[in-house]
């Protein structure tokens, strides 16, 4: 799959701003849609172009050609009968990839029966990866397949002192320690090498438990 | 930072329930807390313990002993008075690290004001987190710090058939693979020996730039 | 297609109501859901089976069999929501073949991409049956396919006192009488013999503008 | 009764909308009213007039001249009041043969009881109508009188192939074919000449019971 | 037209409730019936019997036996809604003459197109007898017929003293005294030989102009 | 009390409308105050004077010079505290004699501790009068102190072709018939040589109890 | 005026409520009258009575004997009407001294007009003491009379070690010093022998300007 | 503290529009703020500056340079979220004394751990200070310190005719007279000279409990 040239963010409320805003940082052209005038007027400026529109009607989506962007997210708050309507819009104008929020699996499953791509549930996704913060001790959580994860976590003193290939961490706690950031801030890989330090933070990749005890060492 | 032991979760909406059940599939006490009769019903028997209280009320708060958790996730939804309320009591009961949702800076600036020590924003990070995934061909992504990134990406052609070593990916790509996995669905570290196939999927660290890239090849 | 043994109505506002009474009439066991008490209790009796269930919550579905009996009509009103989350759970429970009422052409569309059988839009039928009883002298029109229909009218003066073949309706008038009601209340066929008076009904069927012209006949 | 040249219609809802342009389809005069500024900027064009009017009020029907409508159709909806108020004023203007849209069975009193000519229950009819369709083998169904109906099915094996004057199915079945459509798409009169072919369809008079049966054969 | 032994007061808001005391203080037998339950047991046992129930429903009115009385006042308030309805089902009982209270023209008018046989309109009615009182000198007006009217006033100084018969009101005014009150408060007839008193209140009767003439006397 | 010249009425509902339009009849000057657009447009042209204004609002009173009227009518329906707001301030502008509508009795108590001078029940006052036409078999009715009451009532049979003097109507019924209609339409006063006839109508003045038994008379 | 022994206060918002506590805790005894279940049950056992009640019935405050109240003070809040459909009754009732929050210069003129003796403006009151503390030095300030204040300020350097008598503060600054309060916190009366120290606080009494500007002295 | 030459006051109801009018008439600097228009209108040329902005906006208070105002009063009514953002943003814009309106202590709590310097709960206090002028005999009253007050009170007729000195007031009394008014209405300090007479007024501090019995004495 190519790299999206063009993508027409609809709903711009925390979720869908974030998302727009943040594809704009990575020079990706977008169309942001809401149908509040405030809304509309505090991203102008900020995304390629920002309308104000109805996004369930079937004239507005075509007048604004939104199904010659490569990507579409539907992002709409409120009732999810907004939502559902606007997918199934933009699903019979065709071409583009379609991501949506979902406010829950209900309003999920009815989002992919009508087909759309990519179901997004930000509220439950955070939840559980903030439940690893909020338990342990990592600094930061990814899970990244049922059971396999990726934490940042502190150097522990065990592994002060010592090239990684010495410190065999590995075999000693199962996980694998992908980069490492030390005092001046800035990331590096980690190679069998690389000795890291107390006060230093690293990126380590292993089974969800494994990394989660190795977070906790001190 | 000792692991939890015990967490009280106030509010259990999609992401506070999250959290909570997240949190109990770790191993973790939850006490969960909400003012609807629905909610705690439905959650009962899935967590240690779950409640139904006004958690803008001290007594309620001092009642189910609240300040003998080790931690505190404040996920009230809707009225961010109702949020503000409940970080103020459970402040003033002492003890417990605090977690809070916030529904956007302003509530999280005063949530900081009052001394909450981690406010977590889901709409606008998994919006910021999306955003990655919508323009580009990673299958996931997480930013680990500014202009730092993990992707989980295919295997792109050029890597087939050839060790990790001989591939010379982080000189040719400047980004390291830290783990990869299978037809057979399970995650192994990569090592220097490790031969990749086409169809199979890497964890890929590395600037952003550089990741993003990346994943881009086919 | 077998006849239906079972049928499930869901939503029992006039519409289902209807369709549910008259399926009891014509010997077809039929379990009517709805969510609000008065209506239940007022149809109690007077179906095989009247719940009170949320047909938006899959337990009650379940619960209920829903999936086991042959036809499903979703007959509720008011918000689109309820009707499209409705549906999609029956959707997913599988086996029938559902009919659904919508109240406009793009909750008829979101219905269809759902996957939904048979969609029904009552006001818009009607509206346009009743169109051709407002304007014309038909006593009932029913249209067939586009362009062909059928209509119950009065008989002329020409038609009276002569057989049916020696009057020439068709060659003359493009239309065919297909049966005839006489003095005494009863249908008959309408055979080549058959001689009318004014004061009897017919059935004529054939293209619309013929039709309805034929009602015009003094 | 003359063939109306023109109609008012009142209320341009879903059923009234449906009745105002299948009588312009006709070739019939319309006059559209509605007291919502978007619903008659919709149809505005596609009637002869439509005019936003509050039509509770007797001078806004009388500078409509109303009364030197042939016929009038008052298909409000909504609050039962504002039926009821407008079709006392069409009543007290005199003249025309008022239609109205009842939404229960008191509604539908209260309007015979002022005096409106006919009064129409699409949600009632229609429910009736889809019954037969829902149960049953039935493509259309119409009741022309108790116990005495039309259906369109399809043609059953045992009629292939043979003249319908040879193949008795009035002796055998109790129901008369009124016409048929081939696989070309257009319909013809049954004629006693006539052979029909499975994947025919057939237009179908008869008792109520005789022509569901029919309906069934396959 | 015999006197009524008993009424049926329908709706007990401030004018139902003044007609029902002021019934059962003549003696009649009273049925009150209103829908709010703080209403009737406020009434209860001042009336013959209080009934809570709902006017609109064909079963309540049925089982009350509204029929069986003489005379039904309909004097709900609010909406006009439920008092059409609770006229049209009554007038389908049958029996009783209807009293129905109109909030203004239109709602008079449609009562009476429905059949109903008196219909008040306290507001416009006290409306005009006031303005009397205001603007004139009179303690009491009625009219009584267009430019026909009565008024209570005040015994000028010019009948001081004399007998009616020699005091020429009626030549001099226009007007005839039919009762007066002395200081001891009770009334009598107004006879040739009445000597009256300033003091003294007189009922007068004749033409408006002139009884509001006559009651500017000093 | 002199007659009112110039009359401001405040608040333009069915009884203020009334209110003032009869008093416009009889000559008055009328200055109409109403908060609502629609309702002052209604009205202008019919009264000398129509003003949209807040009657809460002590400058509007003022800038209208409401205290240089004669009588200030308030008539200001639905939410009590506008009419006590408003008697509030014209009490304290001084000069005019003020009537004011209660809507219960509550109402009219604090008005007269407000020191308003006239209050008026017209619900309550319309239903008592309303009684006594729906119990009898007068067509008009006034109490005109406790106990002493006027009717309207078709002449009985018994005074057909007799003079009054004659028929010893006081004597026999304890009533005195105070005026008379004929066939012409036209009221006179009843002398002792006026000759009734059935058909006609007369007035009748004496004790409750008496016009009403005279009421019946046939 | 003796000390009142009891009072009742109607209306428990903060204002009534702080009126109630504040009179047990001086010996009062009171009987608390709210609408509201909550409140009532939050000062139960903290009043001599509480007890729900509607207070704008006439049953209700007799039934609580209000009228044997040596005081009542009328704290109701939210609709202006309440308060004076609650001060109408209680005057009716007769006895009591009566004290009433008004929430504006209006409602307060009602009130007064009504015939209440005691009118408060708690929100305008505390402003304007309140502005004094805002732009001043004053750690206390009460207008006493217009142009003449209290105001409680921190001892000024010129003051300290010398005494009162010496110190000529009436001569120099135009005030009187009342009373003071040294390190033990206890508050004496000054007198011509007092010496002060700078961390002393007294209160001061004198024209406005003057007391102001005294609590400036550094 | 030196005095304050501007203030700004947010929220400019009740409380807030009598902080903002005391200061301007003691001649500070006032900028009034307020989001509804006719409150600003109507204060427009009262205030040195009056302003309508949205206070809970970042950009409206620095556009508004509150941060350069020497003290802050927050009056905003309503709902305590409002309240919070706005001295949330104050807060951060840095330097002001702030003084905040709370409505009820958990509300003033959050205002103290946010960082507002002073809290006022204007109800709550006056409630309290009213309480002692209903219980007792003084015409005003207010608490100093706990258990510390001052009364203003009659004169009563033990201290007619003496000099303070003679009258030996503190040592019977427990209170010192601070200063008195006569029948000229004006103010004097109490000098062991002075000779008060019964119907003078004098201001009395003391302890609570004394103070109020002296107010007693006659």
């Amino acid at each position: 799959m190519a790299e999206a040239d063009s993508v027409a963010v609809i709903g711009l409320g925390r979720f869908g701003r974030a998302v727009a805003l943040e594809l704009m940082a990575s020079g990706t052209e977008v169309l942001g849609i809401d149908g509040r005038e405030d809304v509309v007027q505090d991203l102008n400026g900020q995304l390629t172009q920002v309308v104000r529109a109805d996004a369930t009607k079937e004239e507005s989506l075509k007048q604004l050609a939104v199904h010659e962007f490569d990507r579409v997210v539907i992002a709409v708050t409120g009732d999810i009968k907004v939502s559902i309507l606007c997918a199934s819009l933009v699903l019979q104008l065709g071409n583009p990839v379609i991501w949506a929020k979902a406010t829950d699996e209900q309003h999920g499953r009815i989002l992919e029966q009508l087909g759309v791509h990519h179901v997004v549930y930000p509220e439950s996704d955070m939840g559980r990866r903030v439940a690893h913060l909020v338990r342990g001790a990592a600094k930061d959580y990814l899970e990244i397949d049922a059971g396999y994860a990726l934490v940042k976590a502190a150097v522990p003193a065990e592994l002060h002192g010592v090239t990684l290939g010495e410190s065999e961490v590995r075999r000693r706690h199962g996980v694998t320690v992908a980069a490492w950031k030390g005092g001046n801030g800035s990331w590096h890989y980690a190679e069998r090498e690389t000795v890291l330090r107390t006060g230093d933070t690293v990126l380590v990749v292993g089974p969800t438990k494994r990394v989660e005890a190795f977070a906790q060492l001190r």
